[in-house]
């Protein structure tokens, strides 16, 4: 996602600490008691500017959603929508994925979402794929056994990657859709990024994966 | 594929036992004897016309083929195309492949092939795909260890199907392909209707699955 620098970004975000979760490792172990309640708790990774987040946490109030995203200048748009929506069951954290277990312990989230992931192309960069098998690893340990993720995109690349990627890490293929907008699936809530390469003309990949 | 009334189809089948295995059973257990070598075997399943078999035989003189096909009226042009070729390594069957553990044992193949089999897109009939998992349990049976099938399709909803099917029945994905022919796939061979649905403009997917 393009970055404008915004220098008030990261003040905005201090100062929302009801939505911008300030140091989420000290809710470690302790979600259900940040959120005050037992409601699932779905992430996803990589939020952008928000937009699928809060559209889901619309829909499904009995769900808590944690958006991450790792850039300041980014996640303040999700901050911004959110503010305007006042939603309770949505917050946001602003860090790097790959920090995930010192924020989670085993059991604390119950879905991921991967949505428009970056897809570093290059083979020399596929440890950087969030469908790699060290993310794979990563998400595993802070979901339930059966844990979901759901992941979609328009780059064919990526998804082809990840299909073996999840495969070779022995997790099952509940669902996939290789046009998820002309497919019978209810209830898409589009990205950012979803609206913009689709208007293009680009076909959307969507599938779930569940570890076994 | 439409079957034309050919009345003379069964004979000439017949008159060719070079070619097209006459009591394909009779060989169960024995089939590098029936071949005088110890070449791997690789069977397509619904043939067809025999373009890809044929054309996979001339590219691999050191790989038996054998191709199935259930509609004798389709096979005698496989037939046609192989007398014509004169391939010493590319045999028929004129069988139906429910019937596959009658003729090989354990180990005996060691990979099947389906290319753009019939889709059966109506729900009740999934179980007569041949990726449904009762024919996945058929090819385990007359695989080696390691086992792979090679499927390729333009039918979204048969690949999309297929690939839970393969998941669920514990298969490795080790390859996808989803648009096959803007791939850097190398070496591959059309099919009929390959040829034909890629000119009016259909996108063909491919895949490779492995048992373990
Ligand atoms: C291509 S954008 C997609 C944004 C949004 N999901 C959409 O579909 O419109 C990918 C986003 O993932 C974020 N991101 C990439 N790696 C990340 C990581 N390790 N942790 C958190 N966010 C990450 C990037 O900053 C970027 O905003
Ligand atoms: C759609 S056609 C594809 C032919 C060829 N593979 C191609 O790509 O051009 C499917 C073929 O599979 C054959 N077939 C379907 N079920 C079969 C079965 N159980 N055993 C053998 N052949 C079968 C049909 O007779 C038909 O010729």
């Amino acid at each position: 996602m393009r970055q404008r620098n915004k220098p008030w970004a990261k003040d905005m975000l201090a100062e929302n600490p009801q939505y911008v979760i300030a140091s989420p490792e000290s809710n470690k172990g302790k979600w259900r008691e940040y959120f005050g309640n037992d409601h699932p708790i779905h992430i996803e990774i990589g939020t952008g500017k928000g937009r699928f987040i809060t559209g889901m946490a619309k829909q499904n109030p009995e769900i808590n959603y944690i958006g991450i995203e790792l850039a300041e200048s980014v996640i303040v748009s999700a901050l911004e929508l959110i503010i305007e929506e006042e939603l309770p069951n949505v917050k946001l954290m602003n860090i790097n994925a790959e920090d995930l277990r010192d924020i989670f312990a085993k059991n604390e989230t119950n879905r991921v979402y991967l949505n428009f992931s970056d897809p570093w192309p290059k083979k020399r960069h596929a440890k950087r794929r969030l469908t790699y098998k060290n993310f794979l690893s990563l998400y595993e340990d802070i979901l339930p056994e059966k844990g979901e993720i759901h992941f979609k995109t328009d780059n064919q690349g990526l998804f082809e990657y990840s299909l073996t990627s999840f495969s070779e890490y022995g997790m099952l293929l509940t669902y996939v859709s290789l046009d998820l907008h002309k497919s019978e699936y209810e209830g898409n809530i589009m990205t950012e990024y979803e609206e913009k390469f689709s208007k293009k003309g680009s076909r959307i990949f969507r599938c779930e994966v569940q570890y076994r």
